[in-house]
Parts: structure tokens; C-alpha cells; sequence
């Protein structure tokens, strides 16, 4: 470090001791709980809470293990993987914490400890984390650097494990926290592992890989290999370290059962033109997969299996032999590699590059499009049985958000071909529907009654393919007002629907089609209206995101799957959201520039809520998407729902898909619209009553 | 140059004479009358012959005057300024080449001369030139560099003016030539000048600067400079060169007459921290103008008056004191400044950055928001007079496209405040309103009947403001076709106006709610849907830009006005084309993400073609926006037209403009709705039948 560095940082260490003696500590959420025992002096010893000493106790043996001490260790939720979801195995800050939220982290100091959390979890967190815990919103302005700044002051150490931080955000937190004169440290063995020692679960037995059939996956994994080489090759790349867990499953058309809500198998590949190697726990292996990977052989075409671990050493093993390695940068939802991959190579052999796999998965085989249409099928049956029974014995029992959410879970998981949820089951009555994406628990479960409205979203796993839907409902009568929101919700739906488009229309693009039906009312939604989604892989995929004021080179193409969603949500009062699946087809016309015409097509199949409906406030046209949707259905989920012999259901669907009146007869609009003059013309049901007039005259 | 530049330079000279000999010359436009003059050895003598050997000449010439000769020259058709539309003084294409159009550029060779024109100038150019040139469209994909590397060879200099070319368009003739071997050379002495002599017109004597008043700027003039050298300072800058005659004549409230269709003066300024100078013909100034720059004092708050082309030597002089100049870069549609001014300074003082005076300009204050509502109510009655008129002569008279343009233009030169239009009126009938900006011409002049559709696109220049409107017109009867193509187009304008955003918003992300409506019947407009408009100045303005695809980091604000358009264009057949005016106001509601909900309101009053609207095509909600704008004209511009006494124009316009019925009676729409059977319930009408026939059986 020159003296100029030496002099600057002298100059800031002041200005930041000055800033720190004179500004408050950052506050966060209000736990009203946590302010009631610290008013009584209660001070209840728990597990999490001895944990939390522990965890302390393991940044100052740091010290003595791997250089200094580190002052501060901030720890994420996710796993090697970066998955939102993980393996119980990996609930590192689950188990530190207690929380059971996803997309969050924690930061932890000597004194104090503070979590990260999304709006939607900030209820279940007070109620779930010891007072102990402080709670920040993500989506707040007080980021980790702040808080560790304010609580150990400057010119210190701060820990976090390399594997569990994708590359950018790592360099974010290291531009963070040295604007806090403060260093990022790699801390390679996790520090949560220490503590949990022999506790911590192990990889159940039954997790084997299963071999995803050629007849779904529509594709063979050599032609996907051969693929992606060709993409590399392009590329400029000796070799590809593929880390995304649902990368490896397209790839090599597995399947498995290692984290929960996405088919995958814990495990790394990397693909050179030479060699695919296939880093995985050897006892997840059967001969199945032996003969599927081809296993036995030893050209480019084969797989050579290795156990999980011995990635780190063949990284630093065959980047002497490469001169450039593509590693994943991210791309919409996804975060790309981990910090540990992308500085276990040297710089500059690594080109840092969006994942070829996620163009190639996003654009499904005529297979996939296929089985997605057909999941969707049983997907929409599951949810007519689920909600006719609901509705038959709703006035019999109690019921709740989470007794709800285990019918709904258990109709789905009945369902042919059915391999799991894709995503947590949202089940949210009155107030907790007007908070996006609240997850019902047992701290904020309540009763769900007919007076106000019930959103539903939840999704499941098939053999076929991956579904994703949302809908509200209503026992009771709905308000003037619920019915006014849920018909502008369903409206902007329906537009995007029929959307037909020139396909180099980005995604942001095509957002106000469906938002300007809620801004008009001078409200929005904060979750993106679309994103990807896999074929029985993870229900979020990119690179599709509609997102307006977002800069995304990425157009749809026919094939690509994604959702289109819109919500309103009035605060302490109710909530509206819609979630349909949609596919993107080819029109086959060409657009005056020569791109193509491209369009949007229905997959999800579940009835929407007619009691909800308010048709004066559609267009005839609206009406008549509503209709075609609401035929399609019948049909479809009809002979799905008599397959299953589920009459009940059956009846259900077909009240609630009932045709509304699109057009009123012809010669009302003719008087509306025609005559010149403005004077109406006859009615021709006027000249028949008046001839009949005459005629009865007539006869008299 | 390094040998290993010569080496690639001759590689590639060899690459270039083989492609030579091997490539056909591009071909340009098919010119059937030059086909059959040629296949005639008809040859005539033309003044516009002789011009382009003259020019050939100069060519030569240059090598005696200014080192070796140029074998290559491009000369744009647009002025000093970069504007458009010029003075007759700078038509220099046109004196050349005998091309009335406009955004055109022509390459003259030893042997050859090309024009690049717009598809909408083809047909035109081809009457008006002579067969010694070739067409190409400015869309298409031969450009200058091809069309001059296949017609003098390579290593050779190209010849052209630096002060009639934007600096980023010459960076890119500069690549694209170096492509070929050729190089670029700044003539700076225009050859056509050479040529015009003695009989190139003089500025007119006529041409006196006015004042623009506060009543209708709404802000003094030092307060625009203070503001001005405020942003200058922000960015850094010592100075700006201002070129843009609009911006010249906003800052200093001035307008003018020196070109057509936008009120400017020609003129320079230079904004430093300490001085206005302003660089105009002293011819043009009166006392008045002394008096309102206050040229008398000398503080930074008075306006030194100096020749116009003193600027250059100005320039250089100051270029030693300043250490940052701001020059103008492009932005949307404005080229920023010309390749002669940016490299009148050295390259490391330059600062080439977006005029701030864009976005002080384009959010209008209070006087010219309220001045822009009141010249579009006359420009509303100015339309319903030339219209009602033409009517009522339509069946008596023989109409051509010309001359209904002069009884368009005359109508609207007769109102109050008006000084003159604002673009060239555009009347285009039948397979013409299929030509997208088709301008009439003597060469393409065609009757107007009453079978097919009128495009009349206009806008006039009041004191109080700009305006642009398109309609689409039919004196006979229209097709089934025609309605419906004409319902969708106004059914975009109509959803566009009634869109609420968030200020955050790009404007490039509201063009598929207008262009939906088009690509549903799988078809598109080439223009952009919306550009900025000035206040009593240009007709397009930065820094809006309503366009898919296009990056643009411009925010719509308060205050702004632009233009919403929508087209269809049937080749061969008939176009729509409707544009209006519209105004961003603040809605004073908060996005839930802390930024100001906005709004669109009409400022255009001029009304649509009933006979064109199919209601039936059309939403309730449609049809109450536009009942609306309706009453709002039968408001507005009937007690303009009431005052103006022309009750011929305001019956016209009643017609136009009356009530369509929105909604149906309310217990249609109930039996549409609620009925759960599906069975529509009786029709009152029937039941009305029924107790008719009743009774008269009764009384038999």
C-alpha cells in the first residue's frame, strides 16, 4: 500500500469514528415481542440461542487457525449451489437461527446478530428468531456493510464461506464493506458445520438418481453434449464447469430427489471436448445410470463419474492444461457460480459468461412442449378436486391457511406421473393475502372463513413437465370492490394472452400490456409479471423476465415457457393474485421487418372465479378469451376429471367455466352505433311486434 | 504506418480488387423511365446535367487548390445547422440534383451519382431526377461506402463538407469507407457553392428576429441561462457551443423565419459562465432585440452580438481559456453538433455530452403548457373548417391530393396567432395513404374521390405552441375492411391516452399497449409511435421516443409533450394513419415504490372519422374515452368555431363528433352475466310481442 493509500485511509478511519460516535445504529424491523420481555427482563435460554454463543466462539478460533480473528461472519441460506431451496442438510442458517424462511442471510458480531429477510418472511421471522436476532428487509436501505460497520467498527475482518456467495454478490459485499474500511475473508470451512458437528442430518439413503426417459426429456444427453461443445467452441472455451444443479439434470437427462421442490441431484459436471465428468456421491449411483451415462467406455461421448468432492482438486488439476474455462456469470433469477469456483482457477483462464445450457433448455423440444401441455391437464384437475372438496365440506369444519394447504398439497401429489411441489404451497386468507407471497406457518396460520378472499398458489412436479399457477377464491359473497380488483387482475392476464408480437419485442416490454390494467387504479404489484420456467426441473428459469425498467437483451422464442402474473393487494384488507403458464408459439407470419409474428398460448388449465367476475367491466373480445379459455378447459380437464371418475369435481369445473354472454343480440349495437342522424333504427323486433299488431287487428 | 499495417493494408487491397472485379455494382431503385430512354437513346440536356459535370469539374479542381484530387463526394441535404428542413439559400441537393425532398444524401463519382433516399421520397425522387443518378433507400443495404468502393476504386479520398455533417454520422462514414480503402477528407469550402455563384439566392431581406414573450415562454431568458450554466457547471464545463437553431432560439426567447416550418433563426451561441455571445446576420437585429438581450451592458447577463461567422475564429480564440467545452451529442431524433464544430477544438477540451438544454426545454412550464391546450383548440377548429368545406365542395368539384393540401394549409394559415406550419403537410388518397409519410408532389399528384381512404397529416406553428395531427378521412362509403382496420388503430390511440404508468417507466415500454392493436392482425407501422414536440418551435424534439427495441434511458416527465401515432398500411390498397398530441401529467398518486404515478391527456382536438369506427369493434370502456374526447371538442373547439362565426364548421363538426352509445341497458348486461345456466333470459322486447299479440287475439 503506497503512503497517498496510507493517508486516505488514515483520513477515512477518523471521518468513519466520528460518523460512528455521532449516528445511531441502524434499526430495523419492530419486534414488538422482543421489546416487551427486554421491558420485563425476560431473557429465555434456548437452543438457537446457544448456538448463536457458539457460532461466536468459532470466529475467534479462526484466529488461531487461519490468521486473525474475524470480528464479524455473515451466512446466507443457500448452499454450494446456490439454491433458494435446499436440503435439510444445508439449513446452515436454519439451524443457527431457527428460521425457516428462504432467500435470506444472516450476519453475526460479537455483539449482536441480524437478519436479512424478504418482506413477505419479515412476520414469520419476528416470530421464529430469538431476540437475540435484529431483522432487516432486503428490500430495505440498511445493507449488511452498514450494520457490521455500526456494530465492529472499522479496519476489522469479516468471514463468510466462499462456496455458499455466487462471484458477484461476493464482489459486492467486498465493495460494501470497504467503503467500511472493513475486508471480506474467505472462510472455507463453514463455521455453522463446526457446531453442528455429529448433529448435523445426513444425505438420506434413498436419494439415487433416476434416469429422465428420453420419451419426456425428448432429447438424448449426447446431443445436448454435442450441443453445448459446439456453443463453447464458439465461444472460445476449452471447457465449461457446469455448477447449477438443474443444468447438470437437462444436460445429462437425470433426475433426483437431493433438495426439495426441484428434481435435482446434488452433484457437479464439467464438460471439456474431450471428457464430461460427473461429480457425485457414488452411493446415489445404480446401473441404471451406469448404462445411461455410458459409464463403461472412454471417449468424448461418456461419462466419467467421480466422487463429489474431488471437484476442488480436477479444477486446479486441469486448469494448467486449459486456456479458457466458461463460468457461469448470472442471468435474471440465476446467480451463477459460487465465489469458491470462479478463484479456484486462475483469473485469466476464465471467461465469465452466461450459461449456453440456459438458451438451450429454455426452448423446449416438441416432447416437452407436449408433456407440459399434458402436466398442466392433471395439474388442473388436481386443483378442481382440491377446491370442489374444499367447497363441500367448507361449512362443516374449521378450516385454516395451513389445513388447506395440506388438501391442496394432497390432490396435487395424487395426480398421475406426479414427482412433488415445485414450489412452497401459498395458501393466504383476508390480510395475509393482501402480502405478496406470504407463506403461511404455524406462527401466523389463521382461520379462513367465507367473508373475505383465499389465494392460492402452488405447483407441482410431473414427469411431463413443471406447473406454476395462481388463483383466487371466495366462499362467501364478494365485495363490489373484490370483484372490481379480480376483474382488472384477470383483464391484464387475458391481454398478455392474446398478445400477438414481432419477436424482437423484449419481455420488459410487453409488461405494461398487463400492469396498465392495475395502474389504473394507482396501484402495482412488486413481483416481476414473468419469468421462466423448466420442464420437471425449477419453476423459476431463465432467461425470460417481463420486468419493465429492466435491461434484458434476451426476446422470446417459440418454445419458451414462462409465467404471466398479476395481483393487487390492499394492506390489513385483501388481496388478488393470477398465475397462468404460457407458452410462446410461432404464428408463422412474418412481420414487415422480416422478424416473425410470435404469440402467447394458455397452458395452465384452472377456472378462475366467476363469482369474482364483473363482465359490464369486459370487453366483448375479453369475454370471448375468457370463454375460449373456459371451453378449453371443460374439454380438457372434463376428460381428465371422468378419467379419475371425480364427478364431483367434474360438476364443480363446470359451474365455475360456465359460458358468460359475450355480445348482446345485433340489433342493440345496430341501434348504438348505426343511424347518421343519431336517431336509433327500428328494431326489427318492433316491426315484428307491430305487424303482429296488425295481424291481430286484422283478424279481429 | 507499421509494415504490419501496409502488409494488411495490401492483403486486403488484393481482397478488394478481386471482390471488384468478381461483385455486380449494386443496383439501386428501378428506374422504368431511364430503362426505356436508354433503350431509345434518349438523352436530354438538362441544367441539372450540367450541374453534376460542373460539380465533376470542381472535384478535379480541389487537387490544384487543396492537395491531391478527390475522386469521391457526398453531399447532404441538410444545412448548417443540420436541420431538415432548410433555407432555399442551403437547398444544395436540390440545386444539384433538382430532389424537392428531404433526409436525403447523394455521392457523386467521375463516373455515376447516387441519391439515398426515404421509401416515402422513391417514386418522387425517380420523376424529379435525372437519369444520370441511381436511387437507393436509405433502409436499404447498399450505403455510400459500397456504392462509392465499387464506383472509384480504392486508396482513393472522398470528398465532403464537415459542416453539414453530424460528427457521429461522419465517424461512421469514416469506418465504413476505411472499409473499402477510401478516406474520408474534409472539404471545407462546399462545392456546390462553387457552382450556385452569383445565382445562389440571398438571405431574404425580410428575415428580422422577434421576440418570443413571457406571456408565452413563460420564463425570462436570463433564468433559462442561469439555469443552463448551472447543469454546465454540474457537468464540469467552461462552456457550451449551442448549434441547434431550436435550442438557440428557446434559450434566448427569439424566433425567426430563416428556414421552413420551425420559427428559428439561423445563429450560434456560446454559454460560458461569463458570457452570452450570439453569432447572427447583424441585418436581422432591430432595437427591440437590442433591448430584450440587453446588448448594451456587459455583465454575464447580456448578450454580445457578434457576425455569424465569427463563431469559428471565436472558437478557436476561447479554445485556449476554456478547459471544458460541452459540444452536443445526438440524442433521439436531434444529430447534435456537425463534424466542423467538434473539431474546431482540440479533442481533450471537448466535452461531447447530451445538450442539457433538451430537458430544460422539453418539460414545458405553466404559460406553454396552457399556450400548447389553446393553439391545438385552433388547430382543432382550423382542421373542422377545412374539412366541412371540403365536404360541402367535394361533389362539385375536381379535388387532387395538392389541392386539398392548399385548402388544408390556407385554413389553417387564416387563424388567430398562426405563423405558418409546422411540417409539410402530408394528403395522401388511396394506394398513396398505403405509403407511410407520402408527401404529394407535382410528379405524383392523383384525384381524390370518394372510394377510399384520406390521409391528411399537418400542423401549424401558433405563438402559443406547435401542433401535428394525422386523420383519416372518407367522403363515400367505407369498406368492412376499413372500419375494422381503422377501429383497431384508434383503439391503440385510445388505450395509450388512457394509460396511468409509473414515473419510472421508459417510454420504449408503452409502445406494445399501441401497437397490439395493430400486430393482432399480424401487421406493423415503420414510424415510431411518439416523438417529442416543441412549443413554438420544432415539430420533433428530444429527448421521447416512443419505440420497441430501441435502448433510450429518457423518462417521460410532467410537462412533456408528444406525439401518439398509430398506422396500417396496405401496400397498393389504402392506409389509416391517426396521430395526436398528448400531454404527461402528474396524477399526484405515489407508486408503491415511492415514484409519482403519470398520466396521458388529449391535446389534439380534432375529430375522428364516425363513419370509419365499427363500435361494435370497440369496449365499453373504449367507447366512453370516446364520447369524452368527443364532448371535450364540442366544448373546446365549438366555441372557437362559434366565435369565429363558421356555423358550417361547428354542424360539421357536432356530426363528428356525437355521443355512441356506450352501455347497454343494465338487464341485458345482467341476463349476459349472471344468469348460471347460461340460458339468456327473455328479452323485454319478446315479452312486449307476446302481450301485443295477446291482446289482439283478445280482441278477435
Amino acid at each position: 500500500m503506497t503512503t497517498a493509500k496510507w493517508i486516505w485511509r488514515l483520513a477515512l478511519s477518523i471521518l468513519l469514528v466520528v460518523g460512528f460516535v455521532a449516528a445511531d445504529k441502524p434499526k430495523g424491523y419492530h419486534r414488538e415481542i422482543c421489546q416487551y420481555r427486554k421491558a420485563k427482563h425476560i431473557q429465555p435460554m434456548s437452543d438457537h440461542h446457544n448456538r448463536l454463543m457458539a457460532m461466536r466462539e468459532q470466529m475467534q478460533i479462526r484466529a488461531t487457525l487461519q490468521g486473525p480473528e474475524i470480528y464479524g461472519y455473515i451466512l446466507p441460506s443457500t448452499d454450494e449451489h446456490l439454491n433458494t431451496e435446499v436440503a435439510v442438510r444445508d439449513q446452515r442458517l436454519r439451524y443457527l437461527s431457527g428460521f425457516t424462511g428462504v432467500r435470506a442471510f444472516a450476519a453475526v458480531a460479537n455483539k449482536g446478530a441480524a437478519m436479512w429477510v424478504e418482506d413477505r418472511y419479515a412476520q414469520q421471522a419476528d416470530g421464529e428468531l430469538e431476540c437475540d436476532w435484529e431483522i432487516y428487509l432486503i428490500s430495505g436501505n440498511v445493507t449488511v456493510a452498514d450494520w457490521l460497520g455500526s456494530h465492529i467498527g472499522f479496519d476489522k475482518r469479516v468471514g463468510a464461506d466462499p462456496h455458499l456467495v455466487p462471484h458477484s454478490l461476493w464482489i459486492e459485499w467486498e465493495r460494501q464493506l470497504d467503503g467500511k474500511l472493513l475486508k471480506l475473508v474467505k472462510i472455507n470451512t463453514n463455521l455453522v458445520d463446526h457446531i453442528w458437528g455429529s448433529e448435523r442430518p445426513e444425505t438420506p439413503k434413498n436419494q439415487v438418481i433416476k434416469v429422465h426417459e428420453k420419451r419426456y426429456a425428448g432429447e438424448k444427453w449426447q446431443d445436448k453434449v454435442k450441443e453445448l461443445r459446439k456453443r463453447l467452441a464458439h465461444l472460445g472455451c476449452d471447457a465449461m464447469v457446469v455448477t447449477s444443479l438443474t443444468e447438470v439434470a437437462y444436460l445429462l437427462n437425470i433426475r433426483g430427489t437431493d433438495i426439495p421442490y426441484t428434481p435435482v441431484v446434488k452433484s457437479y459436471a464439467i464438460v471439456s471436448q474431450d471428457d464430461i465428468f460427473f461429480y457425485v456421491a457414488h452411493a446415489k449411483i445404480s446401473l441404471d445410470i451406469d448404462l445411461h451415462l455410458r459409464t463403461e467406455c472412454f471417449n468424448a461421448d461418456c461419462v466419467k463419474i467421480k466422487e463429489y468432492n474431488q471437484i476442488w482438486s480436477d479444477i486446479r488439476t486441469y486448469a494448467q492444461l486449459w486456456k479458457r474455462v466458461l463460468v457461469s456469470a448470472p442471468c435474471v433469477q440465476d446467480p451463477g457460480a459460487s465465489e469458491a469456483i470462479y478463484s479456484s482457477m486462475p483469473g485469466k483462464i476464465v471467461v465469465w459468461h452466461i450459461s449456453p445450457i440456459i438458451f438451450m433448455r429454455a426452448q423446449k423440444n416438441s416432447d416437452e412442449q407436449e408433456g407440459m401441455r399434458r402436466a398442466h391437464i392433471r395439474d388442473g384437475a388436481a386443483i378442481c378436486e382440491a377446491l370442489s372438496n374444499l367447497e363441500t365440506r367448507f361449512h362443516t369444519e374449521q378450516w385454516t391457511e395451513e389445513k388447506i394447504k395440506y388438501e391442496v398439497e394432497l390432490w396435487r401429489l395424487s395426480q398421475k406421473h406426479s414427482k412433488g411441489l415445485s414450489l412452497r404451497t401459498v395458501v393466504a386468507y383476508g390480510e395475509h393475502s393482501a402480502l405478496p407471497y406470504y407463506i403461511s406457518s404455524n406462527v401466523t396460520n389463521i382461520e379462513v372463513s367465507d367473508q373475505s378472499l383465499l389465494v392460492i398458489e402452488s405447483g407441482g412436479q410431473y414427469l411431463e413437465g413443471t406447473t406454476d399457477v395462481s388463483r383466487t377464491f371466495i366462499f362467501g359473497e364478494p365485495t363490489q370492490e373484490m370483484k372490481k380488483v379480480y376483474t382488472n387482475v384477470l383483464a391484464g392476464i387475458l391481454h398478455l394472452t392474446q398478445l400477438k408480437f414481432p419477436s424482437d419485442l423484449k419481455p420488459s416490454e410487453v409488461d405494461a400490456v398487463v400492469r396498465s390494467m392495475v395502474w389504473k387504479d394507482m396501484t402495482d404489484y412488486p413481483q416481476a409479471t414473468g419469468h421462466g420456467i423448466g420442464s420437471f426441473s425449477s419453476v423459476e428459469e431463465p432467461p425470460i423476465s417481463v420486468a419493465y425498467g429492466k435491461n434484458s437483451s434476451f426476446h422470446f422464442k417459440q418454445g419458451y415457457f414462462f409465467s404471466s402474473e398479476s395481483g393487487y393487494y390492499k394492506r390489513d384488507d385483501f388481496g388478488v393474485r393470477l398465475k397462468n403458464v404460457l407458452e410462446v408459439v410461432d404464428t408463422g407470419h412474418i412481420h414487415p421487418s422480416g422478424t416473425h409474428f410470435l404469440a402467447f398460448q394458455d397452458v395452465t388449465m384452472v377456472p378462475y372465479e366467476p363469482k369474482l367476475i364483473d363482465s359490464t367491466l369486459l370487453s366483448a373480445a375479453e369475454k370471448r378469451m375468457l370463454n375460449e379459455y373456459n371451453a378449453k378447459i371443460r374439454n380438457d380437464v372434463g376428460d381428465e376429471l371422468k378419467r379419475l371418475g371425480n364427478m364431483r369435481a367434474f360438476y364443480w369445473m363446470m359451474n365455475q367455466t360456465r359460458h358468460i354472454r359475450e355480445y348482446l343480440p345485433e340489433d342493440e349495437y345496430r341501434s348504438s352505433y348505426g343511424g347518421g342522424s343519431g336517431v336509433p333504427t327500428t328494431s326489427p323486433l318492433i316491426v315484428l311486434s307491430l305487424l303482429i299488431l296488425i295481424s291481430g287487428i286484422l283478424q279481429s
